[in-house]
């Protein structure tokens, strides 16, 4: 491979010749090889091009920046959020903890990238722009990283997480509609019960998920707050006059997001609650969804000897000689997600506790579990909806013969033949291995038209009311 | 010991001659001996006999219940409220994961304690009161065991938890607003920063606490929805017409709190996510806790070999020889109960997650820890706010010196003598191990007098503007 | 209430009359009012006793305490360990996190107790016994904290944990045997799947406890090294020559476990590892106990539209006018303890974790709860096997419906007819909704005689080879 | 882009035109668009190919594949094994929760690679193997999955995690005996106590984490036993005669690990005990790092207004004005990996404890989490050694200042002045702010010969005996 050689003030390193990346970042290349490389969150590095370029912008309006660099500085960044550059971000998220290596990554990548599109050499020649004095101006990476922390958690929250669940949510009360009158057993300790409709027991899927996407709305006003104009401890040190409210107003245009500047720094740079909030209103989503899947992957059993009152689409063989195998494959993957999230739940957690004084240094632990897990819950939700929920249908068969079968219906009977006939009828049937109606009507206190008359199922379930 | 006979659908059973419980809680108390008796929280205990008085009344109004059965609900009930009969509740905690054990110990507790206000003798004579058909009537475990859930949060939440955090809060923010002119040294990766003021540190952990307080009020909405009227499986069978709406209500009355009947009652039964979220919230408190009170602890750590900066009161004899070694005793409680409630986050996520079809059943298990992280939250703050938070004092001289021995300030300098000028000042101090003022002086490059003008900590914490 | 006036260094304080504890036991109470009194566990105090008992009497053989203060100490120790005495021990968990305030309870206690013994008033007279100077010598709070948690940590796991683990691996093992031969279809992805014997799935639930049988064992060794000997920091200050290794022989002799001193007393008091280490046995322990309880729950489910494939016995009332409905209950108690116990991983793992230079001040939530997942499980274990496992029986009916019922058995006919004729028969099975041999008698491929002699599930298992 | 169609018994699908996958693999990457692609773990690839071909050896030598497909199977892994094919394996960790998909994936690439390195086209001509009937032969998903997880996680533990932590724990030893002799403070409670020796301090996570490395050992021998032979529940269905034992000693001899076939396969396919267990010392280990790598931060703290007793290596830039300040980045990256790792046990405890009948379906939910543990682990602890813990310094004269300075040795004055005058001193010293020896030569108790006769730190600490 070949190099150039880049400074800084601790002298010179060597860096792949082709590359925009300089010192600071190969450092950190060179001494954190810890898992697999270029690990940082792809979301973190375009949050990242939106607050330089941000700065870059507000540093001009308040006068620090001119606007010949203030472009130059934007145009890299556009090609950032483009998704252009992408191999230009090697590092890994077990950095130092406050990520001031992937702030600096930024900068040096901005500014040779800069140098580079003005027609000059990589490594030759004077370059417009410096990356601490003008691409990090008026920031520092205390405040920058937090701030790219909350950008990149907004953006997959309201990009990917809340339009994944709608799209379950949807379809999910759809079916809760299509089959809100076909009655079938209840399940309480997994054990029989009284009837329900399939329409029912899928609402309360439904109400599960408007109650996750509001937990998840709640926690979307204290993520929108920036530290950006905090800088190194939170007094705002070295900012221009107005910084922090406008360039928070600048990230809320570019982005179309409510951002606005954090009214209290020492939090936003010394804590990351926010974080912390989100990912628990995702740890809900994930406990909720973990019941949902379950459910349907119990119900969808079978196809012979499980509960089978559902079937699932086949997305895959199952087994060639075996027909009606259909595995649970996309609960399967959504269940596993739910795990992860539960997990990525407690490193958080581990990660925003432990912060002392002026800064929480488990920034990029924090930010690449909250992306992940939104990220997953936004996309298992998705493949769930269009493989596996959409094409969920009803077991007639199977429904009416476990309904028929039930004892709990001779509730029923109660009004009309008393509570002790009703029992007797009960454990007639269940020593007997027979119906209800066999029972009952072997027992001779009702006929087989009494029988029909007085046990709807569909009554108990207050559902046709 | 002397016993008595009750019954039930099994058989006959001998209970404790003096106690008021059955058949079905004496079996219970039999078949589970799993950790110490009566575990089962008393907040949920003193939740049923809100519910079953609001049901008692509700079942009157709506007719199916006459008024002097409605008396002696009320009045048993009452006295439980109380805190009476506490030694009547002998169940655990591991026990029937609906809870219905406990609904059953209330309900027998209920049924036998008015019959002995009426004058009886217990196990003679017939009771005006039937635990099942009076006492539980329009009602299930299913659903009253989730409501006595919501109603018990509900009240330790917004009894103990949120008044514990509002104090400690409060006396926080006294002390940020008493400090707000203290400049000290900033730290950021545990090294020395630029400076602040004592009391903007202190603004950050209010500003923490507002938060996780918005974050707790942002769940009482879910928790305010109650399942009663969902009967065994949500369908509300057995309900009279209005019951559900009716008794919600008189709950909301009896307890002055703002519940409401559930929109969705299978959600209500076969899922606690309203918990899960509201501990949710409870574990971003105590993230943001442990922080604190770490930062607290190690402001005040020394007396000589540490940071030193605070001193906290002298609560207990430290050391007899060692004066000044205090140690922070209610900072150890407070991280304590902090990594409980980290630790309960997961039981009740893991119990959240694990339900099926109309019913979860881990019920007891996620409420009992709601309930400890709650309590053990509140008051934690209000023993912290009272014993250690309200005593803090700032140590001047080791401020003082920490503050003027740091090489940061050097930045000060810059716009009088140029970035490399200051520098080697530093890098002068730093290897002579002196003051900057020496350094600087020494270096010839400005007087004592200038130095003292240009490099005012105060002025780099953006708080006396 | 009556009171007495005790003395500490920091003055007097006002103690309950009757109460053996001095001043700085009430000190605790008053400073640490958070959740209920008395929640430091008791196992604790009596391995306090131990270890009190087993210092004195080192102390004495090393000449450094007369054998009259040793007896004294003793007869005390030996009433604590008698479980007398249990309401002089009023701490809370969430005291100082070093656990000193219980060292000084249980130190306040024996002086007052052994001058009552010697037939003194309480708080009248010289007594015989110094807390500090005869109770405690030899000793600090930091390493006779850590010393007692390791004693009441190894008791409860050897006590209560592994023999009800082993109650139930026996039982399980014995259900093993006794269904050995009862051929059921299996499932996987909850759907059917070839057929093995419902012994051979019990032998699994067997393995499973076997190893984790053998992980709890690994962790004893480690939770057998004491820290007593360490005193204040570790390094032993103020102890006799051969005082560490004495007196965990004698300690080992007094409880008859093989406790040794530890090899380096930094880490026993500076780190709890053991602890985290034996609790993630248990969390281990917890992981399988919810999958054998699972799979329990779901075979016994029904009675009628369930899987039904075995019964457990009736306990309490599930229904009255249900028969057969026999709800997990024993099942649910596991899962739920499961539930806390994979929590507190979580709280030990987070205590665990934040030691500070010297001393971990996490000891009493360590402990507490270690010991409450030890005893949970043990009890949870012994609960589940007398009142549900050892009343298993096989649903001969059910389980046989279900295996013919399966189209999985259609691979047994490849050999005989070729691959394509099989899954033909199997594809019309399923379509048609008949057993396997109906369709392929119906298709004329094979008689019912050859079918009965080439469709042998037993065959498929593999386990009457 | 170009594509072939590949059919699997559901039918056509288009792969692109130059992968060797086929119809299954490609179907996944359509049904499961669940993160990032190719998420599968590599070591997992890795894992499967030593299986394959130690399964078609087997195979061989029971004489039901012939030597020619053996050899071409083993071949195509050998390559794998290598590193070559590394983009034939798009699959994510999300999809069934079997890992069927990746066993197809492995199978179909093995049979089409094969088909090239035989000179042939891709889609063209007869294959000399098919994927199921050939590569797949006396398997099943359900066991290869299970013994690919335990190949990977031996691989990873024996291979990264263990040399990593024994790189560190031997330089830390190295530390230990440098450092032996130095006297410093001790701190307990973040405050002054009893010194002791820097090399004592560090003689404490040489001990922590030799009972980490214990630990993870004690966990390998579940780890070594294979489900390869169990295929699809457990019984062993279609697999050879002796063919289980065989192909783990193949395997064993192909790894150079000590891997022995499973006792009971239904264990090793319905649970993953083995993954939580091993997680769980993994964990611990987390827990013992985040106190090691804790201290290390706060002892290096400063330069200035910290701890400050020893220095670490500056591997980057800290700040450019500041000389001295050197973040401890090298710790904010182990202690953001322990946080992961407490959080990826989380998630491996709530797959492993989610499995049902036959089969547990959180497989690559649970390997993924315990590799990247694993790896991360490792990895951290060799780069916090090598740009870390070997640069590790004292900083003498702040470790003087501090030992002078503190109080808590006044303790050594008791024997020659007695208590009492020497509590007298410290009172004085920390009143007045003066040391120890001015205090008590002020106060004319001794002469300064006699404190530095008496007063010897270095004799408090019992190491230089």
């Amino acid at each position: 491979m070949e190099y150039r050689i880049e400074k800084d003030t601790m002298g010179e390193v060597r860096v792949p010749a082709e590359k925009y990346w300089g010192a600071q970042t190969q450092r950190s290349v060179q001494n954190f090889k810890i898992g697999p490389s270029g690990s940082m969150p792809r979301e973190i590095i375009k949050a990242f091009a939106f607050l330089k370029k941000a700065a870059a912008i507000t540093n001009c309006q308040l006068g620090v920046l001119p606007a010949e660099k203030r472009d130059a500085i934007a145009s890299v960044c556009d090609e950032i959020i483009d998704g252009q550059l992408a191999d230009q971000f090697p590092l890994v998220i077990w950095q130092t903890g406050s990520g001031t290596q992937s702030n600096m990554n930024v900068n040096e990548v901005v500014a040779n990238r800069a140098h580079v599109l003005a027609g000059k050499q990589l490594g030759e020649g004077e370059r417009l722009l410096n990356p601490n004095d003008d691409v990090n101006k008026s920031q520092s990476s205390n405040d920058t990283f937090p701030t790219a922390m909350h950008i990149a958690a907004y953006r997959m929250l309201v990009g990917t997480t809340i339009p994944g669940v709608r799209t379950l949510r949807d379809e999910l009360h759809r079916k809760a509609e299509e089959l809100k009158t076909v009655v079938k057993i209840g399940r309480t300790h997994w054990m029989d019960a009284t009837p329900l409709t399939l329409g029912q027991e899928f609402s309360g899927y439904v109400s599960q998920l408007d109650h996750a996407l509001r937990a998840i709305d709640n926690t979307l006003p204290h993520l929108a707050e920036l530290a950006l104009g905090g800088t190194a401890v939170g007094t705002g040190l070295n900012t221009p006059d107005g910084y922090a409210v406008h360039v928070a107003e600048t990230i809320a245009s570019l982005t179309g997001l409510p951002f606005v500047t954090a009214d209290n720094k020492f939090e936003a740079l010394a804590a990351h609650d926010a974080i912390v909030e989100s990912h628990g209103a995702l740890k809900q989503l994930a406990v909720s969804l973990m019941k949902i899947a379950n459910d349907i992957r119990m119900l969808a059993s079978g196809p012979r000897s499980g509960i089978g009152e559902i079937t699932i689409p086949p997305n895959e063989p199952g087994s060639s000689i075996m027909p009606g195998k259909v595995n649970p494959t996309q609960v399967e993957a959504v269940t596993m997600v739910c795990a992860q999230v539960m997990g990525n739940d407690v490193a958080v957690s581990v990660g925003g506790s432990n912060g002392h004084f002026e800064l929480n240094v488990f920034k990029p632990l924090m930010i690449a579990n909250l992306l992940q897990s939104a990220e997953l819950l936004g996309d298992a939700c998705r493949s769930f909806t269009d493989n596996c929920v959409c094409g969920i249908e009803p077991n007639h068969p199977r429904i009416k013969e476990h309904l028929e079968n039930s004892l709990m219906l001779v509730t029923a009977l109660n009004p009309h033949i008393g509570y002790y006939k009703a029992a007797e009828i009960a454990k007639k049937a269940h020593a007997d291995g027979t119906t209800l109606r066999q029972a009952a009507v072997g027992l001779g206190y009702l006929t087989s038209e009494e029988f029909d008359e007085w046990v709807v199922p569909s009554k108990m379930t207050g559902s046709l009311d």
